[in-house]
C-alpha cells in the first residue's frame, strides 16, 4: 500500500481524498496556491507545498511544480482529483516515468477517451451504443438524405465551425430537410466563412444520465449504477440524483453492460464515470468518458455504502475488485452550493464567510473545505460545498434536502442555497420530470424576506 | 397523520425530533427554558413557547405548564425525546386525558416497566432470563448458602440500604460465603443501621448489550438488532457501537428473541430500548426497559436504513410495523461529545462556544443543537454533540471516527473529544476487549500540545 499520497488539487475534492487517506493511515501531501494558504485541504495534510500563485497555470496546472512538490516529499502516489491535470495525459505519464504511481487512468487510456472523436470511434469498436451522424461533413444534400433516412428523423444538422446556434437546425420530417440544409449553410458560411456541415440524431427530451465504474488493473470492471445529472445550466450541472427518476431495471441493466464493455474493451484501471444522452423512447447514447472521479461521486457511495476513493487507491495499488455490480438501495441527492447570486444570473461572489452553520442530523452529508471566516478566493471554480441527503425513497430524501437547505447557514457571500430551496419545491422537479433543458426555463422566484 | 407535533424536551433530541417532523410535513412546536432561548430546537421550530425558568422542575418537567402550550398551540401529539417527562407515567396519561398523543408507552406500560422490581417480576412471567437472585431479603445464612448453591459461584451479596460499594462482597466459592456474609451484615448495619442482605449472581466481565425495539398498536414487535454500551463512566455511557465486537449470530438471535418476547408480552407501543447484562459466557440478562428513544439510537439508524423517529411517529399514529427483525449491514460508532474537562476528572464546562467547525465527508454524521457563538447553560445535562461514524467494518468506523474527531473543532469550552481521541487509540477498545469495568482503570495520558 501506498505510504504518502500527494493530492494535485483544492477545495473539497482534496479534503475529500485527504480524509480516505487518514483513515486508511496514508500520510499526505497538500499542495497549494498562494490563493489558498488559508484553506482546510492545507490544514488537514500531514505536509503542505506551496506551488506558486494562481492563475491555475502557474500553480494547480504546472506539472513541474507538482512533480517536485512528491519528490521533495517522498510521495510514491499522486491522486489528481477532478478538474486539473486529473484527464491530462501527459501528466499521468510524466508521474509514471518519475516512479510515482498517478491515482487513475493510464496516459493511453487518457487518450483514448480524452478527446471525443477518438471515444466515439473507441465506443463504436466495443458496439457501444453513440449518436448516429455522418462520419466527419456532409458532402451534398443527396448524401444527407440518404443518411438521414438511415439514422431516422429527427435529426440535427449542424455547422462545423458552429456555435451560439448559428448554422443549426433541427428537422422532423424529410420534406423540410432540403430547405433546411441550404438555410443553415448558408448562414454558417456567411457567420463563419465555413459552410461545412455535420449532421447527428436528435435526441428528443434528452436527459444527462451517467454509470459509475470501476475497473482494475487486470481487466476486469463492474459497474455501480447511474446518476441523473440532466439538471444543468449553460452545460454545469447543479444537482444530481440516484437512481434516476427515469430509469428502469432494464434500462440500468443495458446502460450498466454497456459501461462496463466501454471500460473492459480498452481495460481501464480506476473509477471512471461513462455519460449517455437518454432519449424519451429510453434510448441510450454515449456522450463521454471521464476517466478520473466526478464532482457527484458521494451520492453513488450514500447509496451502495463504498467509498469511491478508498477504492481508488486500492484500485491502483494493485488490489483486484469483486467485479460485481450494484444497485442502489437508497435514495441520494447532492446539491451544489456554489458562491453564486442566484437573483443575478449566478454572478460569483467570492468574499469572507462571515458565519457558516452546517447542517446535520440523519441521512445529511457535508463535503466542503470552507468554514466560518474563510475568504474564498476570486480565482477558482465557485463550488464551495456539496450536500448531500440520503433516504429510503426519493420523497423522503427531497424533504431532507429541504430540511437541509432550510438549516444550512452561510451570511457574508451570496450562494446558491436559495436556487435549490426553489427547485426542491419545483412541481416538475418533484415529478421528476426533467431533461436538459430544464434549466432553459428555470426562473428564479423573487427573494422572500425571512 | 399528526397535524403539530410538540417536543417536550430540549438540546439536541428536541431539534432532532423537530428535524424528521419537518421532513415529514407535520408542523412543530418547542418548548423552552429562559436558559434555552437561543438553542438551535427553539430556532427550527415552527413555533415556540416558554415554559418557565431552569431548573427543570419549574419548566421541561412541568406538566401542567407543557400542556397548557400544546393547547394554545393546537398540537395533537407530544414527542418526549429522552430524561425529562419520557418515562412519565404520569405525563403519559395526562396526554391521554386531554386527547393529545402521547409519542411513546402508555401509562400501564410505563408503569409495568418503571420500576425495577416490576419490571423484573413481569420478565420473569414472560420467561425472559433475569439476573437470579433472592427474592427479597435473605432470611439467614442456611437459606443463603441454599440459594448460592442452586444460583451458582461467583454470587454478589449487597446490602439493601447500601451505596458506594459498602456492605457489598462478591464471593467466588462455598467455603468463603459465611464469612462475607457475617461481615457485609456487620458492615451494613454499622454504616446504614439496617444490616438487611439480598444476593445475586455476580456477572463476570459483564457487557452492556442493549436491543432496539418497535412495537405497534396491534401487538407486533420487531428488533432492529443490539447496540454495545459497556464504555461507561458511573453509569453514564460515553460511547456505544453496533453490532457489539462481543456478539455473536446465535447470541443477536436469542436476544432479540427475548427482546421482542418482552415487548409482546406486555403489548409494547413505540420504540423501546431493552438492556440486558451479558456475562462472559455469552448468558444475557434482563436489566431494564427504557420505554422511550435512546440517545445512542443513530447507531442503530446509520447500520440499517432506518428513521426510528419517523418509526415512532408512524407508530404513534397506528400504523402497523412490517415486523421484520433487522441485522446491521454496516458498522457504526457514536461518541458522546460533553462540555466536560476530560483532564480534570470530567468537570463540567459550561460557556460560551466561540469557535465550532463540525466535521464532515464519507460516513461522518453530527446530531448537535450547539453552534460557533453559543452560550451552553449550566443547568442541565452536558452533552453537547454526537459524533457517527458508520462504515463497512469496525476497524474502518474507528478510523473514520479518528478523522472526524480530528477535525472537530470547539474553541471557548473543555470537551470530551480528546478522551475519545485516546479511546480510539486504546488497544483495548481496538480490540474490542472491554467490559463496563472499562472504565474503572482508564487514564487520561497527558495532553499533547498541538
Amino acid at each position: 500500500m501506498f505510504k504518502k499520497i500527494l493530492i494535485a488539487n483544492r477545495g473539497e475534492i482534496a479534503l475529500r481524498v485527504i480524509r480516505t487517506c487518514k483513515e486508511m493511515g496514508i500520510k499526505t501531501v497538500a499542495v497549494y496556491s498562494t490563493a489558498d494558504a488559508e484553506s482546510l485541504h492545507v490544514r488537514f495534510a500531514d505536509e503542505a507545498v506551496c506551488i506558486g500563485p494562481p492563475p491555475s497555470k502557474d500553480s494547480y496546472l504546472k506539472i513541474a511544480h507538482i512533480i517536485a512538490a512528491a519528490e521533495i516529499t517522498n510521495a510514491d502516489a499522486i491522486h489528481p482529483g477532478y478538474g486539473f491535470l486529473s484527464e491530462n495525459a501527459n501528466f499521468s505519464r510524466i508521474c509514471r516515468e518519475h516512479g510515482i504511481k498517478f491515482i487513475g487512468a493510464s496516459p493511453e487510456q487518457i487518450e483514448r477517451m480524452g478527446d471525443k472523436a477518438t471515444a466515439k470511434a473507441t465506443m463504436k469498436e466495443a458496439n457501444v451504443p453513440t449518436i448516429p451522424g455522418s462520419d466527419g461533413l456532409l458532402k451534398d444534400f443527396k448524401q444527407t438524405k440518404a443518411l438521414a433516412k438511415e439514422m431516422g428523423y429527427p435529426v440535427m444538422l449542424k455547422a462545423t465551425a458552429g456555435g451560439g446556434g448559428k448554422g443549426m437546425r433541427a428537422v422532423w420530417k424529410e420534406e423540410d430537410l432540403q430547405k433546411a440544409f441550404e438555410s443553415a449553410k448558408q448562414e454558417a458560411g456567411a457567420a463563419f466563412g465555413n459552410d461545412g456541415m455535420y449532421m447527428e440524431k436528435l435526441i428528443e427530451e434528452p436527459r444527462h444520465i451517467e454509470i459509475q465504474i470501476v475497473g482494475d488493473q487486470f481487466g476486469k470492471a463492474c459497474h455501480l449504477s447511474e446518476r441523473d445529472c440532466s439538471v444543468q445550466r449553460r452545460h454545469q450541472k447543479l444537482t444530481e440524483e440516484t437512481p434516476s427518476p427515469f430509469m428502469t431495471d432494464e434500462l440500468r441493466d443495458a446502460m450498466g453492460k454497456a459501461a462496463v464493455k466501454a471500460a473492459e474493451y480498452i481495460k481501464y484501471e480506476g473509477a471512471g464515470t461513462v455519460e449517455f444522452l437518454v432519449d424519451k423512447h429510453r434510448n441510450f447514447y454515449f456522450m463521454e468518458m471521464n476517466t478520473r472521479i466526478q464532482v457527484e461521486h458521494p451520492i453513488t457511495e450514500q447509496v451502495i455504502d463504498y467509498d469511491l476513493i478508498r477504492e481508488q487507491i486500492l484500485v491502483a495499488a494493485g488490489v483486484p475488485i469483486s467485479g460485481k455490480n450494484y444497485t442502489p438501495k437508497l435514495h441520494s441527492i447532492e446539491c451544489r452550493i456554489n458562491a453564486e447570486d442566484p437573483y443575478n444570473d449566478f454572478r460569483p461572489s467570492p468574499g469572507r464567510i462571515t458565519t457558516l452553520h452546517a447542517p446535520g442530523g440523519h441521512g445529511v452529508r457535508l463535503d466542503t473545505h470552507v468554514y466560518s471566516g474563510y475568504i474564498i478566493p476570486p480565482n477558482y471554480d465557485s463550488m464551495i460545498a456539496k450536500l448531500i441527503t440520503t433516504a429510503q425513497t426519493r420523497e423522503e430524501a427531497i424533504h431532507k434536502m429541504k430540511r437541509a437547505l432550510d438549516e444550512f447557514v452561510i451570511e457574508g457571500i451570496k450562494t446558491t442555497i436559495p436556487f435549490h430551496r426553489q427547485l426542491m419545491d419545483h412541481p416538475d422537479y418533484i415529478a421528476g420530470n426533467y431533461t436538459t433543458k430544464f434549466m432553459e426555463d428555470f426562473k428564479m422566484k423573487p427573494e422572500v424576506q425571512e
